[in-house]
């Protein structure tokens, strides 16, 4: 909700009429009727990029001045410059990038807000999700389902960042946010994930799983087998047809998470996408390569490891400037709530007439 | 979004690196993750009502202010007074009485928010919706679907008052929120609504309609059949069984707007309701009788015409205080809206050991 | 399966070889090739009718002849001419006329096939499934779902005649046909159905039923509420469209049962239907009226308490001869198996260029 | 439908009663009841194998009698000595080897029955389904959808032999089966199938496919990728887990066809499967390994390249009869029909008290 109170009091009404509604909690609509339903799409989240050489020193630096114990969760967030002091990246969204060091231990807790994490840097951390452990490497893509108790580790040797996303302020708007209090002892975790045993190829679910059925049978989607597929898919896909894979539920072809959808994108060597803008908005991190993207009005180069939001109804393109090398983008948005909420729209620039808008075979909710 | 912004800055800090932090658009989680993850479900929503008595005058007399065709729509907005300025009746709810005159009409929009009426005084008025002419009798249910064309016009010798319920706080929460300038002249209604000819019975749909295919095929539930069919399940209900009948398509069962859900409820003469908790927020309008609601702290007595407010998350009953005559209530909620987003849960006070909290026969999304 | 064997022989193969095969239990495909996949629908069930005037005597004969305790079940059933030995009405369907008189009563049995009644004659009998106990009328539609214990009586002071719809053909095809023993003494009826207290409004389901959750929430459609439904939308709809209601379960909006389908179809005086062609077989009655319908290239006239057989992908129209009256037919099809095993087609003769020749609004699987 | 035509006479009836009833196509009930709806499940499928080293001689036979251009399918049949003259491996299945040599093609048609293939022997042919081409290893899985024009070619060097699976029988029980004429001329593939580039890996799938939108995104499952999952699955489940992979459609998680289902399994050296018997019927091939199966009272001992029948309601356990290698079997199923008629059912003989019989996780419909 915006936070800027409207007005409630219309100027043309005798003063003891306004006096009177507002002594009875009334407004008049008419004096807000075209900021409550307003002519065009209106956003207050700004396209706006952080630097991954920007934030690596501030991220070692928290390491160095905040014991994990106090933080409990080490994370420097990214605010959206239009959203001052609500912690978000877009309105429905929120990013930070978390950082953990050898040795330490980010306490259990669980909450209703979904959670998903996107490996940035260093090896041998891990999470832990209801005793399953799910390894985490450079590029890896992993789940926290809502309420599901959850706890940080790091077993290896340099520090490990990674970048979080959660549907806090969605979950914030609709009031329904509650977390647990910290458990200072996790359960052991004595599972690794699924997706190194039981989900490790296409169009193949086990009959009868070994791990307890939660409604998420795969949390975690590592990387390198991503990449492959990616290159895999641009391998013999036509010139102009994207490259774009969606993270799904396998038992199920549905969005893993019920808010945020995820996706990662091979943009081929000296590759510009069409425009696009949708409802929904995205919080977008460079796995690899180098380009630019053109979000509304304004550019934003890029390099791996930056981060950078497009708000909602921005005309949208991407380019990898590299003529050699591929550029890998991890895509986070909010389109699977809007899908259900039915709020879901899409236009694609110079979309041939009499061809739909939106994609054929999108996941349909 | 709780629109008091949060503490970006640690005071534990040193000032040089928190001004860098500043400056690079980046916040520590830890200063407020306890605002951001609260240890206990958080509602800026305040238990309130809006008695019939005092509405009805100010209606009247905005009727006298404000011409239609200034106003476009001439509604006294239900401001919750947890939540100045917003002219939202909970977090995801707005709610707001609409007059009419004889001979006026309100000319035809459309939005992406959803909207619904509950006609509370008077005869003669109509919405049309694309080109389909709905009744408007007391006590009649009537859904404006998103993005459909609607208007309301007045064939009657009485004023008009209905209750608007929308979703505009949870659309604006998700910036989707956006309004088709008005079209002055409305397209003629053509015919009247399905309530009338093809959906009358239980149980039996048209194998080939004569409506268009909208996904949205009753948008009128006439009062009159739905209190027969209260009084139909009261007459046979255990004693200790809740009357309460949901609102839905009946050509999938499942709630008529993805966003809105709506229930009759019907309570016997003194009856107490059990009480429940639901992470939905709820605005209730009494359709006839008499009767009390503890919401949380708080007990709201209220007669026929009355409108009040749950907020979440509040432990609530309903009471019928006549000993003679049934008292019957319709809830609005955004209870479909927090399903599909994975944040519904209900508890019922006093449910036995093994017992679910949540009601049998709900239906499922 | 069509029961006269294939030949298994190819007279042009060398004997030797020819006689190998055999003993290993293999046969040449291509001596049955186009038997197997035939270049054209085939179907072994014909159009046949048995009038009510035939039928009532035989009936009521049975009832002399035959005690129910010997019966378990006094049924004549209706053998498609196309299907000697079969017992069936065609390749999926079982139908029956069962008649009990007063004071008797039939034992409670369960079995996986699914069945259900249309009430032809009488007063007084009722059907009680798992301890609901269904009241039958003239035109009463009631269902008994596969597995669920259930059993006949009669209160009343005249024979009781009603028509049996059961998917006996197809269950046995596919090898799950399984009855339980009788039990000779039923547990007592407990409840009415569902159709007098909690589904009597189009649109409005319990948000918490006083009946067992079962999948099967309304088991009787009384021929009242339906008939006053088809009136009511015979009496708007225009004047050229198909006037049929579709029994559908009201939380779902799918068919009651798996298998078989059922419609309920008012045709205005005159008036003569468009051709059409179903990969789904039928099984007709006449509740009300008088007429006749063009089955392939046969015409059967029929009137009330007559039963007729659609074979699947049979050109088919229905015409009332009565200028003053209405006709009402009940249809029992197998569209719900054809639908969910993939094999389900419709066309419509004269269906204009670019109408898709299945009818819009149709229920989707 | 059981072909022995049941007796529709009733001995202690008058023969003059018993006659009208004759003529009028009409059968009393009693005489059949328990044959109609018996007491026991039944099935006139008894358990059989086909040996491999029986079977390949008389196909390499084949290919030297009969020209493909006369056959247009060579294929041996696999008949169920209990369904003598019927062409069908079980009440709903057909099964047959069918043989190709180098340079053949086998002409294009489409059919209302779902087919489905599994490589046994020779590199080399391929099968083109609506102009996409897919390569055929052996172990690989390739569905050939309902009403799709697919043809069988053979760019190679040595014979190619594969197992056909079809639901030829149960089409046929419901009367829907229909083939168009034989296409000589066949598009010419334009493209390779969808497991080679877009559905390479778990949990991923195309925002927008290069593939025409048919329903049918995968088609093609190849062997090798399988045997690495069954193997992975294998490397970490508990001893005593089953390691059965089920083929799914990667958009929807469901079946790739709706009548009939497929796993692959692999058995660990000297594993001994839990006994169950199931509504469904199968047929089994052997893709590596040797082993035996108790099916009903029968032991059918089986190696690399055998077929055997599992008939419905049998009890059923399969044994690795190596200490050192693993065994592979491929089952073909009908349980997508029997689950979307209602007609599934499990049972695990020792399955512990309080433990539901059918497998946690398994696919639902």
């Amino acid at each position: 909700m915006n936070p800027s109170a409207l007005s409630t009091r219309d100027a043309q009404l005798p003063a003891a009429y306004s006096d009177r509604l507002e002594v009875l909690s009334l407004a008049p609509l008419w004096t807000a009727l075209h900021a409550l339903l307003p002519p065009e799409r209106q956003t207050r989240v700004v396209p706006h990029r952080w630097r991954w050489s920007d934030l690596r020193a501030p991220l070692l630096e928290a390491a160095r001045l905040v014991p994990i114990e106090q933080a409990e969760r080490r994370v420097l967030v990214l605010c959206n410059p239009g959203l001052p002091g609500n912690f978000s990246a877009t309105a429905t969204l929120y990013a930070g990038l978390q950082i953990i060091l050898p040795g330490e231990a980010a306490p259990s807790h669980h909450h209703t807000a979904a959670a998903l994490r996107l490996i940035v840097e260093g090896e041998g951390a891990y999470t832990t999700v209801d005793g399953v452990k799910c390894a985490m490497e450079p590029g890896d893509f992993i789940i926290t389902p809502p309420m599901r108790w959850h706890d940080h580790g790091h077993e290896g040797r340099e520090p490990v960042i990674w970048l979080d996303g959660l549907d806090i302020p969605l979950v914030r708007s609709v009031e329904a946010n509650w977390a647990s209090a910290m458990k200072p002892a996790s359960p052991p975790a004595t599972e690794t994930d699924s997706s190194q045993d039981e989900f490790t190829a296409a169009g193949l679910v086990p009959r009868q799983s070994r791990y307890e059925e939660t409604g998420y049978p795969q949390v975690r989607w590592p990387w390198r087998t991503a990449r492959a597929a990616l290159a895999a898919m641009a391998a013999t896909a036509p010139r102009r047809a994207p490259v774009v894979l969606r993270h799904v539920n396998p038992r199920t072809g549905e969005y893993p998470l019920r808010t945020m959808g995820s996706e990662a994108r091979w943009l081929r060597p000296g590759e510009e996408t069409r425009a696009e803008r949708r409802t929904a908005s995205e919080v977008v991190h460079v796995i690899e390569g180098q380009g630019e993207s053109r979000v509304g009005d304004q550019t934003l180069d890029w390099q791996a490891g930056d981060v950078f939001v497009v708000p909602p109804w921005h005309w949208t393109t991407h380019r990898n400037r590299s003529g050699q090398a591929p550029a890998c983008l991890f895509h986070l948005n909010d389109e699977p709530a809007l899908r259900s909420l039915g709020l879901w729209q899409m236009e694609v620039r110079g979309a041939a007439e009499g061809e739909p808008s939106d994609c054929k075979n999108e996941v349909r909710k």
